[in-house]
């Protein structure tokens, strides 16, 4: 049964999550003028799944559920499904110009049904066909799931086992007759307080001594033992004055928090890894495979709108047909759709797990994202450069409200003759929260740190490239291996 | 006499402002949270020259006041005293981490000096004594002074006497016997709200229609008729909070406002420019080349600042000796050395005036300043990456001084074993007021459109060089004209 | 009947080309040492042709040959074609890193035969079945077939029929009852002294005046009033020395040569265009957009030798394994990677036109191209950068062979102590070859101007963006137009 | 005695060089076609010191030598002569359009005048007043020096006295009571076939192990045991050829030679350093910094025949005015300027030694050299872009001067009406060469590898800063440290 966006957000209040903002625990968390707009940008997921003209996107037949369920919650049974999954990711980009956060989800669910049935092939244990069970429940349940990945690290010079307090990376505390009980934090999850439940992996690649943190799990978000931390976005507490245009985008936002798992009970059916140390590095991979992928979905959609914004303060400004203004527009176009092009490519080079379902090309995945840490920088930079100054230094609605102060605003910050001011207002407002404020991070950061940092990809590439084969092609034409004869 | 910081303050309170903050009159501006950090930045100026260890850079000997004198409000009498300037900026830059607001005024008034004398000799006008009258007060008082040249410009495309309404430019509405009345706005204001007078001056090249707009004066910031509207700053309401973390720079920041001049009047002895519209361009160009010298000081000194802040929290995750880390902070360090490297040579470079005071070499200012538009961008991503997406994910302070979840954050936001997390939270919330927040637009945006915006400078970069010159090089080395012998 | 790489060799000596190299008609062309590293290039395409392991990627049937064709003289018939072409480009700049020059002909074919459709449902003509009858005939001898577009242009500010002289563009000079005579010349013709006939096309889009400018049709290449001077490479009399070093890549190379054609007569069997002004424009866009997805390929696997040539130079000087090294290597991979990605994702996203055949994502192969006339040159920069100084000052082969210097030459320039000098010398050579030398037009100036120059693809990017669409959506998000409600 | 060029040629044919050209030895190595040019552009160094306007730039006062001397053999005296001596590198840059090849002695000299202070303070040794000696006579017959330090270095990942071959670096092999033996190879020398002396230096910091290897001296170019192996260069065989045009510059180049030093006697008076291995660092950097400034003017200069000679192209083809491509030519001069910046910045900078002369500063002279391993190949791919695809593809001169060919080419190859054919073709001719052809060596690989490759900037640059100092800013104002107090 797919939700309505309504369903979703009636689901959510029957969680009781322990949630902090700012430093206060959060009761009516589904209603809070800082978290709504992440709930919405999720809500946006459930909503296109009822759009007909959306519904081959964002709608799967799935035979382990029997039914028609969320993409979101569904295998890729094939490139085309990968292919489809970026493009819905650009229109959901496109529509909500921010991180809409149930990515995590589909792609940690994927990696662990691949992941999951290697496991048992290698060690006789029962993963898959638990893990399968709970998918199951999740499509039919049309839950939305987060995936909690990150540690918090402490030390990076040193392996989780060697830091001086062992709870800097999520281990297992206890194991029981009925489960398992673990401890640490994860950090940076985004979407995780609009979730029903998540899905708990390793962080990195293990070695002996570190079996312990070789674990994977699902949790109800509301489980006991979580806490949650709301993490600070530029600009939030615009989300609580009076007004809609100095918040940028009034709708919809990310959202990041810590999440404390402080001895949580995990019974047995819903434990997918529990100290394979030789899976952990597969999981991660897979993981941040598919996740690199959808990077160049959204970010490409995110993109559109920061050029749409663009390219509209450029008409306000009355300098649209400017050569260089044209060709600054022409060269954001360019950045954004080179990351979807590395998206897509990525997607259509997929190939097919043990367990059947589609991962993306490992390595055109990592160039893929590796893109998407430099081009929406500059695609901001591109965009401050076109808005103008007035950027940041607009007054704020409060001002634009007064009635003696807006009449000078009005009058002054009007910019070509047909344009209410108040237009070029809120555009100027939409392109600083994609560039400054509440959304920022979801293009910059994000798009840095999201599914690894760029170093991580570099380590990647170098490693997918079949380096001994391109060294052999070179030998060959210089003439240091044998050449190859035409006539041969 | 050379004020103190607190000097100044008091100073301040002097003024009566009609200054309006996020839609309210703000009565006790001077400790007004979100003012005072831009205040306190000025402050930093007036500091300076009491610091036995700067006295060489901060003050001057002034033949025209017979004293010592504040640099910010000297002539530059050498190339010497242009590079001492951009050094002084820089030291500023590295104590204050943004704009210290006070630079406008200094490259106004040189530009000023030397314009006046110009139109003097061209149109038999008397400009220059008064400018230097005023000038000889302004420094025996140690007064602050805003330049004022940016209008708001409306349609970008229309001169000043085409837009629709013929207020978008500051303009004379009325000539009297004893002074002018002038109309309009000035956008983009640094340092206005926190000065004593501002320097009124055209903001671009004028044609014959628009010699009302030629205009040029100095007012007091208290003047009637003007009203100061303070823009938004990313995080504004940062400053509101309790605690000192969460704004990530604490004791400083830049200012802008939209300052009204709503038919000011202006005595006959403050105005320097009344119609002369041949000499508009010169006055802008001139301004031009001073504000994009000084920002081959100020730039690379809050560059030093998010470089330190980079290395440290490298310091902080453990990471600091990895070779990708290294490379990055020395790719920051490289970029910011080149941009201070290009703000000296312009200055050493520098030519004298026909007044007799020195401006920076033109062609080599503009080139400064269009590698500002550029490397403050990429060292904000590179320290992005090093820094982590903490950046963008840490709880508030409140959280960190909650006691139930400041536990939790104090164990699991811990980097290094040795360094407390608080220190860490702190580090990180310097580089997000820097990249995202309250500090951000000093080192963003402002090296974007700060005197100027990219395509300006492209354009001056083009018209200062000699380009008959090399292609004459190349058509001799081609032998299309003669070629030179090396023997003849 | 497909021809291996021999049988071309002899069909080609059938041909009597008026060809001229370095002053001098030639007439053994085929064994010319300057000319033959261009044919063995496209004799490459004919040999893998008949390589098992190749034949999907290079063999196609055909229906209208009723045949196993060649894919270079194939209709595209799906996206998984396109997919294919860039593969076999890819596989084909491998094996000869350089310009293996049949594309062309491929591209071309494609454009026309979808445009000589639609000319004919616009104009009531017959120049779609006529070129159907040639183009299966090319394919039933397997012939190769070079693209003709580029005029010379004159000056680039004016139209054809505007020019000084009117053959600075080719144009008809007379219409007879069997056929029309054609004048002008024809710029960059990569592969046409090694083709058997060449494909005429319009070089952009005309306007009213220019109608005897709209001509397209198919010429032998050794037909009367044809004239071919073979363009200068850089190092291309290395070819003429003794040895096989100092060459770099001594199998293959690229051709440019400009074609005069002196009043040719073409029987109207051969013409499939001829004055339709209103689709030259859409012949010319068709056939660059093909001809910048086939950039997507080729480029790609030029690349892949110059990675991997560099790797072994740092392999061959002991540092592969510096963090640095990786890190630059790293960087090339991902460059290469990224041109790929593009070249597959508009190969993928192709359209089908109204005659039957695909073209490849108008916008996405223009990203494509776009992108490769910035990444091979930063390839070259970092090749030269790994590879050392030593890559432009090596000796000759001549001293290398030299009974005295050669003992020295064979000591003293050896690096890691188990890679015989030789091979060193070698890879240099080839990386200079690719860099500076008589391959460096393939990877450098071609990736350029090839398909037309990167101000073209700016604009297409530009043309063929929704913007419309951006900015509506943008405008939405900033709540001007209204806001989508998630519960709607 | 200031020779002129005149003399400069004669002098050289007193010198008995054993020199080999591609593979045969040479007797007239001053009138070889090949080697001319070379040793031209030396010549304009000696040319332009009697010319008056440039006195002030080539000639310098030495009191050493009691006369007036070349700038190219003087001492630094003062932070201007640093400025000075940018400025007329930048003059010959511009002149010669490639490597004039006099200043590694220069730089040579002025390095090891401050080392051999610091050697004798340290060591009690003699050195410096042997140098001065040495010096003196330098300057008194106004000799061509050229400065050999790179070794052949053969495994880059093990010290001197670690390799295979113990003679891989240059070394002592014999001590004699009237002077050493060394024996070894210096690569790539820059001007050592057309220098009168050469001054060897060591390659890199040295340990304990290696202090044979810590060796310095002055040699005649003609010294017995002295091979000289001319290294080939891109379009060598060109300056074989009749006509001017294709080797694009006709007069001037670069040269590089592989020196081999097979048991070369010093006499002692001409010994600098014999073993002090904890001076060779000292001595390394010193050069470098020398070296890395030097950039600042040479490349600028050769930067701009490039723009000249691209701004003509552009007039040549009609589209000068088109605003991309005025974009693209501001960018090259933004770029040229930027490199020559920092060339004067880190001039200004300098600072004096114990010996008494200047050296740049070493931190903005690494950031110069760094910016030239990147800036010139954008200026060439920019140049490469406006020049157009016939910058590969034109025909010989031969062809140029055929009779019926000449016509064709000289009708079809027309660009503006109003500028003959050949004037495009020579200036085509002339890019060629600077970005693919003879002297793209002097402006490409030399300017990434001379002076040392962009990794030892990236090194130096992190190692000159104060990063310490940089953190301490970061920790105060983030309030880690105490904050400062504007009051305070």
């Amino acid at each position: 049964m797919l939700m309505t966006a309504g369903d979703y957000l009636e689901s959510l209040r029957r969680l009781e999550l322990n949630l902090y903002v700012l430093g206060e625990k959060v009761e009516n968390w589904v209603d809070h003028p800082i978290i709504r707009p992440s709930i919405n940008a999720i809500a946006m997921t459930y909503k296109v799944a009822h759009e007909p003209e959306h519904e081959g996107m964002a709608v799967v037949d799935s035979e382990l559920a029997g039914d028609r369920v969320s993409r979101f919650n569904a295998l890729f049974g094939s490139t085309d499904d990968l292919v489809t999954k970026v493009k819905l990711q650009r229109m959901l980009g496109q529509r909500t110009a921010c991180c809409f956060q149930r990515c995590v989800g589909m792609d940690a669910m994927n990696a662990m049904y691949s992941t999951t049935f290697e496991i048992d092939q290698a060690h006789g244990t029962e993963y898959h066909a638990r893990f399968k069970e709970w998918l199951k429940n999740t499509q039919q349940k049309d839950l939305c799931i987060s995936g909690a990945m990150t540690d918090v690290k402490g030390d990076r010079g040193l392996a989780p086992s060697e830091q001086a307090d062992p709870d800097l990376f999520v281990h297992i505390v206890d194991r029981r007759s009925d489960g398992m009980v673990i401890r640490g934090a994860k950090a940076h999850q985004t979407g995780t307080a609009n979730s029903h439940q998540m899905l708990v992996m390793p962080t990195l690649r293990l070695r002996e001594a570190d079996s312990d943190y070789a674990v994977s799990c699902a949790i109800p978000t509301d489980a006991d033992g979580i806490t949650m931390i709301y993490g600070r976005q530029s600009c939030d507490t615009r989300k609580l004055e009076e007004g809609d245009i100095d918040v940028g985008n009034y709708s919809f936002g990310g959202q990041e928090v810590l999440v404390i798992l402080d001895d949580v009970f995990v019974p047995w059916d819903r434990v997918f890894m529990c100290g394979e140390i030789d899976f952990s590095a597969t999981l991660v991979e897979r993981f941040a495979a598919y996740h690199r992928q959808s990077y160049g979905g959204c970010k490409a959609g995110i993109g559109d709108v920061l050029i749409g914004a663009t390219a509209s303060m450029a008409d306000y400004n009355g300098v649209r047909r400017a050569a260089h203004i044209r060709d600054k527009l022409g060269e954001m176009i360019h950045l954004a759709e080179t990351i979807h092009a590395c998206g897509l490519a990525c997607s259509y080079e997929g190939w097919q797990t043990a367990a059947g379902n589609y991962q993306a090309n490992t390595l055109l995945a990592n160039v893929c994202k590796l893109n998407v840490t430099r081009f929406p920088y500059e695609l901001c930079r591109l965009a401050e450069d076109i808005a103008g100054g007035l950027l940041v230094t607009t007054p704020s609605e409060k001002d634009f409200r007064h009635p003696v102060l807006g009449k000078y605003i009005d009058k002054y910050l009007k910019g070509v003759a047909d344009v209410p001011t108040e237009a070029r207002f809120r555009m100027l407002s939409l392109i600083h929260a994609m560039t400054f404020g509440l959304t920022a991070p979801s293009y910059r950061a994000e798009s840095m740190h999201g599914a690894g940092s760029p170093q991580a990809q570099k380590v990647m590439i170098e490693r997918e490239t079949d380096m001994a084969h391109k060294q052999g092609l070179a030998r060959s034409i210089a003439g240091i291996d044998e050449r190859e004869s035409i006539l041969g």
